[in-house]
């Protein structure tokens, strides 16, 4: 196995440039001035900032489109409307689930991302497919990056008959957790649709993540009832609450309860630092000790055609949603995208102290800062320990 | 001079590819097979989507530290500590406005910026420095990009003794506009500042563009009056509203009210598409027959670390706050960092018709959703119908 002496590298959390030894996969040392070491290829990591391998925690690896033809996007702004015309388009056009969540992969590969968590469509059309396909990515790409999978009723569950059973398959086949959205203002009876997900969650042993767009009042309605049932299914640390726009809705007093509740039950928040919408207040929340990520969500499909799977400009995005411009403030930003995916998807040995997984993201920059600006495609990243990808493209 | 046949590009606003014949510095010919042209250089454009030069109608050339030491910001969130906070760093590392700005303004070309409305410093400090060194970057790269200026009183007129003699004078060498800067909440005394901007605007038949942060009800109480003075002072079609993130707070009959309005008297907008405030309401602005274009702002200075001058950028980030998903929407996003920065600096023969001045683009994409979306360092600039510059890089 390859071993490298990466020197005079900048850890993006300090301003002290360190050595570090990468063998057997792990950060075996690391120090200000390391020996030249035996078999080790030694690289001259001046002027590169070094983050542990970034998290993608809210992904549709199945949905994106890149690299097909031109989708000329015609679809009105309504939720409902939008999911029937990608179930059309699916049908028309039956993209390969495996091909195009390789492709946004390889994407984010290139670009840093070590870590994803992807929702899965299941529904009674598409069935199992997409999820057939995303696992067969993940197999694929198993030296390059770690796929978490979320078996995702994007049609709905009670709305949508018949993907309960599957649902219940796709756990069997190796999804990890179990999705949701929208409990009323989608699938019309909260209780009937938490019912579900909390009972299949707890048969099969897996986490919970589930999809609130609901804003204001029926978002604020809904998640207390996602935390009442947490409690009652004891699914502690097990859950997390994706884009949940009503927790910047409500009045700060209400902020405040729900961060403290979701602190004591571990319930986590991913976000994608929407401009058009509210956003889950960052600093109430991880005052009170609630873990916070950030995703790409869809990229480039028939949803919406922005995106290009790169966790860094997702981190400046979040800097100018919640407009943070002092260096010390994007920091958070760069937290969320590295430590706070850790944390939600529950990793071990992550970070850069010695001992942690070799998963490592080194990016030109003569601070952290400059680094996520100027969002260079030169990056280099390591996985396992070996040298993955290389100026924005995939080594394998 | 050089002459140019493009072959097989596609206009922005257009799916059908054409040719077209640079010569003397404008679009000599255009059509769908043209001949071969003698002492032509022929390119194959298949495959690049065609804009004219992006017009960067907000910026502020003369702040950016890009190229100097990396600037750890640390500012508070005010608006006057910013300011004093810039002035202090001014005065004790007296960056060269003219060096700084032309690196701005490279970059900018680089990436595709044929026009630029700047706002340049003027204070009892820094005086007239920094409009000399804006104006000698104009006289520098005159070949390369046209350059408005605009007189800004950044430290305000009535707070900053002194600064409305030095508006006079930098109006008598050459700024083409006259700034303002939040009459109420700044200056504290909105008459007067008007008076002041208004009289000298008259007096050396100059143009207007005040910067207004003023939020909800003050901000429409000083847009209401820069209405009156528009209309007393005869200043139709000559006055620009900056930011006017009012516009996007009030009600929606006081926006329409506002929109007929400033339909009437041609006073047009300037917006960043911030992602953590409200933004003017475009579909209202547009449909009343407003002007409205877009700009970068700030680069890489005291204020924010963000942005890289790349107007297709400041593209998406409109599109993504104002939730433009259709290939028709984004198509607003694309008209306004072009057509609506024209209508704005009043530029003539803009466009992409024959007779038009070559100030063009070549962005690689297969729609100009994509080239926006997927936001590509290559690209061919050419100013006067010249090839300025080519994938990222000035090519003088």
């Amino acid at each position: 196995m390859e071993k490298y002496l990466l020197t005079g590298v900048t850890p993006f959390d300090s301003q002290v440039p360190v050595d570090l030894l990468l063998e057997d996969g792990i950060i075996a040392a690391k120090g200000l001035s390391l020996p030249e070491s035996h078999n080790a290829i030694t690289i001259d990591c001046q002027g590169l900032q070094l983050f542990p391998g970034f998290v993608d925690a809210h992904a549709h690896l199945d949905k994106t489109l890149l690299g097909r033809e031109w989708y000329i996007n015609d679809v009105p702004r309504t939720l409902a409307a939008m999911i029937e015309n990608e179930r059309h388009y699916r049908a028309q056009q039956q993209p390969d689930a495996q091909c195009q969540s390789e492709r946004i992969a390889r994407r984010g590969i290139a670009a840093g991302t070590s870590f994803i968590r992807t929702h899965v469509d299941i529904d009674n059309e598409i069935g199992l497919a997409n999820l057939e396909g995303v696992l067969e990515t993940r197999r694929k790409l198993a030296r390059y990056v770690d796929i978490e999978i979320v078996a995702f009723p994007q049609s709905g569950i009670l709305q949508n008959p018949g993907t309960e059973a599957l649902l219940d398959q796709a756990l069997a086949m190796g999804a990890e957790l179990i999705g949701g959205l929208d409990p009323c203002s989608f699938d019309r009876d909260p209780r009937k649709h938490l019912d579900i997900i909390f009972e299949l969650a707890c048969r099969h042993n897996k986490k919970i993540d589930i999809h609130l767009h609901e804003r204001g009042e029926l978002g604020a309605f809904s998640l207390e009832l996602i935390l009442e049932y947490t409690r009652r299914y004891q699914k502690e640390h097990c859950v997390t609450l994706s884009h949940g726009f009503c927790l910047g809705m409500v009045e700060p007093s209400q902020q405040q309860y729900f961060a403290a509740q979701m602190a004591e039950l571990g319930v986590s928040v991913a976000t994608t630092a929407p401009s058009d919408i509210a956003v889950p207040p960052w600093e109430c929340l991880d005052n009170a000790g609630v873990a916070i990520c950030a995703g790409n969500d869809g990229v480039r499909d028939t949803w919406s055609p922005y995106g290009n799977g790169d966790m860094l400009q997702r981190a400046v995005t979040m800097g100018l949603r919640y407009r943070w411009r002092k260096d010390s403030e994007i920091l958070r930003a760069a937290k969320t995208i590295t430590e706070g995916g850790a944390r939600v998807m529950g990793l071990e040995n992550y970070g850069l102290d010695v001992g942690c997984r070799a998963d490592l993201v080194l990016v030109p920059g003569r601070s952290m800062v400059e680094s996520l600006v100027e969002m260079p495609k030169a990056r280099k990243v390591f996985k396992h320990g070996v040298l993955i990808a290389e100026n924005g493209e995939c080594l394998f």
